[in-house]
């Protein structure tokens, strides 16, 4: 028996938005590692069994599952989204590089999920429909100075933007800094997209004018999506459609 | 009866990346509106009325398929990728913004997708694991001298960057031009991932550095990955593994 390790993206919440692909490696899995709250959302099954760990704890998550690949087991490990965004692909390769040697040879494979980006963006209409850039608003692991840079340059290029991790309780300032750059950058009232849990029962979706958006919108739940100069607004009764053209202005 | 119409993303092109959600509208639907390729991709059924157009007929597409949910229609509009992403979901708020009155109060829905950039990077590991941006290279709807902005900014962002839309017959040399701004900015030799028909049978992918990126390297149905400085490199028998840290250096 040759072992594998298959790296699953379980979408944003919603059993109807994983892909087949995840669901039949899932099916095909004696073990499964991951966040608990990702677990969590596997139904149980014989012959299945469940590695749930803390946050922030990816490298020896990927570790474990590397090791068991390499004694045979066929290891599925879960990430919320997609994997290859702000998720555990990264690490996984990370832990190749520093792990044993001959891991360069495991059967890995990389399956995509619908990223909590695209799941929000769709639930608004197409707010990243034109040039967009995706940025991790975690401090955790890079200076907040290059995360600043990004804004402002990405600002600049009137790119619309996507803020994965935007809040927690350990980061409460930097979200609050990320509106006073944008607001110094952009200078004008361009749509915030507020996107929590979406797909789940506790979804909650609010778009403010950039000069309202208050940090306190977000947790770490929640997807922020700012547009860009050039999108639009349709009113309707509830939450506006939120698009960005397919050309410039 | 209630007509409404659902933009959906059918994915990179294999069956067992399009959603569940997908593929429950599209059995619930009466009529399917798209680009003739993508429409060739669905099953006929009895009682579904396929309406497949032709390229560069977005907003016609759109309006057909907002006219026929106002008469009561449930319509399907097919999006290969996510239809957020470079695809119909835009179109379709510009239609209903140009279009009659009242189609703001229509029953729309965007059903998200596995996004062409995002297959592309499972299949080489993770060259999209930290910031990152997308651009749409066609100069069709925007002027060139956007693009090289865009270009030139995410560079000194050191965004990671995904190309949509690289070159086509009709517009040969623009992907030759980001090559040689992205030379000139970057100056180094980080990874430039080639992924052609990802996902399908004739699926081809390659890894450059970029001093050695061709124009000749990319078609219409290729999309570009840049890494950005940090991205690595881990070799292997074939296409080497690709992947951007989570961290910065």
């Amino acid at each position: 028996m040759n072992g594998w390790v298959a790296v699953a993206g379980l979408g944003p919440g919603n059993q109807a938005l994983i892909t087949p692909e995840v669901s039949a490696a899932l099916a095909a899995a004696t073990d499964v590692v991951g966040y608990f709250p990702y677990v969590a959302r596997l139904p149980a099954r014989p012959g299945l069994v469940l590695h749930p760990t803390d946050n922030r704890v990816e490298l020896d998550r990927a570790t474990h599952a590397l090791q068991m690949a390499a004694a045979g087991h066929r290891v599925v490990v879960v990430s919320s989204g997609d994997p290859g965004v702000f998720a555990m692909a990264s690490a996984l390769f990370e832990a190749v590089e520093k792990g044993e040697k001959g891991w360069n040879r495991l059967d890995i494979r990389i399956l995509p999920g619908i990223t909590a980006m695209l799941a929000a963006a769709a639930r608004v209409g197409a707010p990243l429909g034109h040039d967009f850039c995706a940025i991790n608003l975690s401090d955790n692991l890079k200076p907040w100075a290059l995360v600043e840079k990004r804004l402002r340059l990405a600002a600049q290029a009137d790119f619309a933007m996507a803020f994965y991790n935007p809040r927690s309780a350990a980061r409460p300032t930097q979200f609050a800094r990320t509106l006073a750059v944008l607001r110094e950058e952009c200078r004008d009232a361009r749509p915030v997209i507020f996107a929590r849990a979406v797909s789940t029962a506790e979804e909650a979706i609010r778009v403010v004018p950039l000069p309202d958006a208050l940090p306190e919108m977000a947790d770490m739940r929640t997807m922020v999506i700012v547009g860009s100069s050039t999108t639009r607004l349709i009113t309707r009764d509830g939450v506006p459609w939120v698009y960005t053209p397919r050309g410039a202005a």
